[in-house]
């Protein structure tokens, strides 16, 4: 039995109905020691690939052992599996859909178990609710110390996202708006690793929406109102800004959209 | 006391404000060991009948002994009494008008209990903030075990909410939607025991807004992406619901609106 | 080592983003024994002035020996510090921008300490999220009973917020709106000592916006529906209010408008 057992919930459902808390009290049912952390409730519904993103860059922050559950589910009650995946450091629950996959593969896959043994279920399974009636219970038994075996048989795979890498052609790299955030930040797939290794010390432009930036920026701080910057943002991607503005109502960019960078080697380096 | 005390906040107070947190801050004042779990605090502001729904849809997936603490209040300050009710399983805190009766009496009502003893609310109890002055110190000295006769007088009776149930007339059965929920899914008050004791297995239309639906699903995913669908929801209630696509902007239905079944005796059944 | 270790968060970072869950996992890894409270997420962007209203309104409802951790830092990145205050009862963590200070200064400052010691942060500092990276971290050491000196030098002093003051003129004394809930209730920065100092129960008149309000009432139940009646709030402040309905629909007042009292002697007074 872990000393300090947590749960942490990320999912579509909103706060305004009663489905979060049902969950919540079915966990405190099976084991009332549990804490239950919320990562967020307001993915836009059915957005799979929006809430793997969040799990993705919120689960490494929590203790080893953590039980990561997440329900983004639009095939409900259908045929997917719900499936248990069992990481370097800790458990993810949810439905087999590619939702857990990225923060699993980031932390190490190590057992991908499918959920069948009913006995960690609800007694009542609906069709519409799995997060209370499946994957509640389960992660309640998790936190309790049954190990990963007992919940179903060893699967070989699991379902991955199709979420597009960014590309290079010549002297353009062109990754997308992955996210945007509670304050219209714009976050982009391009990691700072490979932003370095593409630009090479050479001057660059970059492009989104119908804005042209033209330096990095280490902060918010760093811009002025009403100018769009780009900056590493605090999960490492390339992200643009609107200092105590909001990037996203000025740019009219919305997810998946472009972001470009150009580099032109026939420009002089400025540094 | 016991061992794992929890305490339910259900409230209209959304959460911009600090009404939440000087109630949750009152409640660990008392009993620090206390979990204080949201069950959700955007019911709509007065919405009594709403914020009843989601504590009678909520309150049971909790332990036994937690105490389900409910403000939604428009006369706090006036006469209306403060409750205590204890159920079979459950404690249920709030004004006494109607917010606590329809989850209490599914459980079992045992006692009523009528808040008067000061010394278990804070020292100054304003007109306006009974949730953080009678309600909190309450829930949380009820959480270290103190018996509920300590807190008052026994009371016969509770106040109700005319919520109004489906009626039958010849071969149609009406009843309205109760609750709209996040994904937009029309929730009616129509439970899956009633309408299977109607139809008796002749052939039905559902009609809710404009639009008539002819069978029964099973889960969402059974539906086709833009056309209405009715199913037994989680929670055992008729409920119309559009794939991926959200029913209350596509019906243009209302809480309070009509849902009917119209059952035609004639029509030769298809199964 | 507190025996139930509690931090409380104020931030404006919504919940639709990992940025609190981060901050959540980060305290949990370091102090998983701790009781992480939200008071709220949803200060406006940026608003300082906002975040210190709700902070110094919520604060002191807590157990002692909690430690409040806030964060609304446009700055952050930059030359700004980061501070712990130790007041006689809480301590305060969080960007050294006047956001901690009201509170701070109402339960009484008895040492402040600039974060330097990195010891206690996370390996690698981000310069756009010292929420998640400097002050949980920070608290979450904090919570395990390491002594605040500990964490850096003490400081003379911190920012404080210019916020201004209900000013008297003759018989008129002008405060300001400084807050707007969740129901549309205006709150004033006008104290009820202050009202009652100024008033001498001479008669009086209440105008915001454009409407004029002849007495005081006791609690929201007292008003007429529809028209506008003012009151003192459960934090002590004037407050102008609309029965089941929203006094800043109803006023078109925003936050900074003005609040008059107005006395004339030489009517008669009606009491």
């Amino acid at each position: 039995m872990l000393k300090h057992p947590i749960i942490t919930l990320l999912t579509d459902f909103g706060t305004k109905d009663h489905y979060v808390a049902s969950m919540k009290g079915v966990i405190l049912r099976i084991n009332p020691r549990c804490k239950v952390v919320d990562i967020t409730h307001q993915v836009e519904p059915q957005d799979i690939v929006g809430g793997a993103f969040l799990l993705a860059n919120a689960f490494s922050y929590f203790p080893e052992g953590t039980v990561h559950l997440a329900v983004v589910d639009p095939e409900v009650g259908r045929a997917r599996k719900s499936i248990l995946i069992v990481t370097k450091n800790y458990f993810f629950i949810g439905p087999d859909n590619g939702l857990l996959e990225p923060a699993a593969k980031k932390d190490g896959i190590e057992r991908i178990v499918v959920l069948t043994d009913k006995k960690y279920f609800l007694p009542e399974i609906s069709a519409t609710f799995h997060g209370r009636d499946i994957f509640a219970p389960v992660a309640g038994h998790l936190s309790l110390g049954i190990a990963p075996p007992a919940f179903g048989k060893k699967a070989g795979d699991c379902e991955r996202l199709d979420v597009g890498q960014p590309e290079i052609r010549g002297n353009r790299l062109t990754g997308r708006v992955i996210h945007i955030d509670h304050f219209g930040n714009l976050i982009s797939n391009i990691e700072k690793e490979e932003f370095i290794r593409f630009i090479k010390d050479r001057p660059f432009l970059i492009s989104a929406g119908k804005k042209m930036i033209q330096s990095l920026k280490r902060g918010y701080y760093e811009g002025n109102k009403n100018v769009p910057i780009a900056l590493f943002g605090s999960g490492g991607y390339l992200e643009i800004s609107v200092r105590e503005g909001n990037a996203q109502k000025m740019l009219k960019v919305k997810r998946g959209d472009g972001v470009q960078i150009s580099t032109k080697s026939q420009i002089p380096n400025p540094q």
